[in-house]
């Protein structure tokens, strides 16, 4: 099967079982991130108390970390939900939003990183290059770095903690350090749009849940990001109009559209 | 009157005099919330300082608690509004989130009816049997029972607490232990967007604090959002589309669109 | 040159240096305010971790304090930047979101104020009157008070606290304590959409980090709000539309906009 054909089939299995997506994520991207679940066809759920972490962690398919808007006590439920999480089994997306511009965020994504051995690592050029030790500079929270010059930073990144990295931005960047994949399309709307990159990383937590592995659901979840990116920008003059038209992008994207529209190649394998 | 009639003069009510609906409710759902409020003619606040409540619920006309993103320093917010809200006479509306998906959910939506005596509790029909000591397993906030097999749970919760309780659903289901009415209509939309249910339980605050009783606040409240939804799915083809069109149709809203639209009944009283 | 072209500079400065902004603010509106920003040109941050600030301070062109969803943990982070950025010589905007409502919202305002010297202040009447100790009657987050009767604590606020206070209404009023500016214009849908008067304040920031001068800030922030919403309300019919439209008329915006709407006038000095 060709990327379109199993993004579909792993698409199709995300609105058959509707995986219960766990997140732990930030306050400005709540919202989005579970309109976006609920319009691909999964079934989110936000929340942090420690107190009922273990009940939570048991009903879930999947987990979601998100440092956004990080203090000490979320940190502490993100690790008590990654343990609990790992034990499990439960697949973990982790987004290290941030990652660079705070030594604060460096380091409690590093540590998600050693705790909950994630399936899948997605943030920008920058904070992937900062989380593999590189000397991006990191603007707050939007990437300073171009996708191509974070590649290097990825695949080490994807060796050294074991998992799919995934490089957002212009062009997606995809690797479990061996293999590698790159995306292009979407629309430059996306990026004026408050987190789309945070609703990736929630959409490759429902397709963590039900694809046969992190890499097909990496390659699944930024593949709908940048087809639904496409379909709305086809109709949307400015970023109000494009959020509206991506949720409703999400939640009618059909295999055709991903047969039409899906820019992917392999990258070389190093 | 008619249930038309009543909605349509309590609707009336609320924008006329824009009561100031505080809400303590979870982080997902607070803009969408506060729009609808604004949209429908309340007046909304969200606050939950332990220092500033006396304050605040001194000139509130409604209360409103969710305890969709708990936590124990959000858990003693609520249970001072709700004490400060009791003795003051102002209605409480308790949203019990995820009430049997953890333990700890449960625990905090009883305490909170315990100590607050709520005029009416929301939820669906997982969250509703769960407080009713029921053996629905809800499956994180969604929920897993058909609202029929909840009417049962309703009625004895209602007597129990002495409250009104709301099921919703495809059907929703309104009971103060012995009179009750089933709503219908709506949109399958609805459920695709995040908080909906919490926006019916803003909703009923804003007419818990004009309407003659809660049973009447009820039915306005629900018959509102039923309406409101079937007018946002004449014009949306997908959730993004229906959210937008679901404020406009909250703030556009008149009696004949309630007159020809809603689908209301009385259940046997039992 | 007049307003119309110092605006349009303004706007052309955050669109070319996108200026990072740092906010401390409510989780109502978190979500709109950082998609204003990205729409306007701006990069925004939203962070409240003590443990950060110091390294994000370090790299902001501007903070945005907002106390809607105030609690004393955000209150230490809001007073500990507004130190750090106020020895760095960033420029502080402070909206004091229910000023006057409650003792606990003004005694933070005023502190704010005290320790971090903002360099605008923006608020509805009944807030800008709390704070200058008037008798303005607050009735939740939204003004009880017409702006004309704050004109005076206006004036009267930006000499104590030598800034520029924005009264913010159905026509705007800008002072330095001596010079003054009214806006009109705008939509009446605008105070129908949540976090409207927080979007203006974020702008604010924007607007700080490039303009010559607290006042040119304040009246393109202010000049911007007003002209994106009559082109909004010129496409929408609610305010769930008027919301979409109004970022995209953000995003949108060109001088000519500006020039043929904006209604603004010299208001007599004292």
């Amino acid at each position: 099967m060709n990327y379109s054909e199993t993004i579909s089939r792993d698409l199709a299995a995300v609105r058959e079982k509707r995986p219960l997506v766990h997140n732990i994520t930030n306050f400005v991207v709540m919202n989005l991130t579970a309109n976006a679940l609920l319009a691909l066809g999964a079934s989110p759920i936000m929340a942090h108390a420690i107190e009922e972490l273990e009940d939570l962690i048991r009903i879930a398919s999947a987990l979601v970390l998100n440092i956004g808007t990080l203090d000490a006590a979320w940190i502490a439920s993100m690790e008590k939900a990654a343990v609990d999480a790992s034990k499990r089994g439960i697949p973990i997306v982790l987004d290290p939003v941030g990652a660079g511009a705070s030594r604060f965020r460096t380091a409690t994504a590093l540590a998600l990183i050693h705790e909950g051995r994630p399936a899948i690592v997605r943030g920008n050029a920058s904070e992937i290059m900062a989380l593999d030790g590189a000397e991006g500079a990191t603007k707050g929270v939007d990437s300073t770095q171009g996708s191509d010059a974070a590649e290097d930073a990825a695949r080490s990144l994807a060796r050294s903690a074991q998992c799919v990295v995934v490089v957002s931005g212009a062009v997606d960047f995809l690797t479990d350090g061996t293999a590698a994949v790159r995306l292009s399309g979407g629309s430059p709307l996306a990026p004026l749009v408050s987190g789309m990159g945070c609703t990736a990383s929630a959409l490759l937590g429902a397709f963590a849940a039900v694809a046969p592995s992190p890499f097909d659901a990496a390659a699944a979840g930024m593949g709908v990001m940048k087809t639904a990116a496409e379909l709305a920008a086809a109709k949307a003059s400015g970023p109000g109009a494009f959020q509206v038209h991506f949720l409703d992008a999400l939640h009618s994207l059909c295999p055709a559209d991903l047969s039409s529209r899906l820019k992917i190649g392999e990258a070389p394998a190093l």
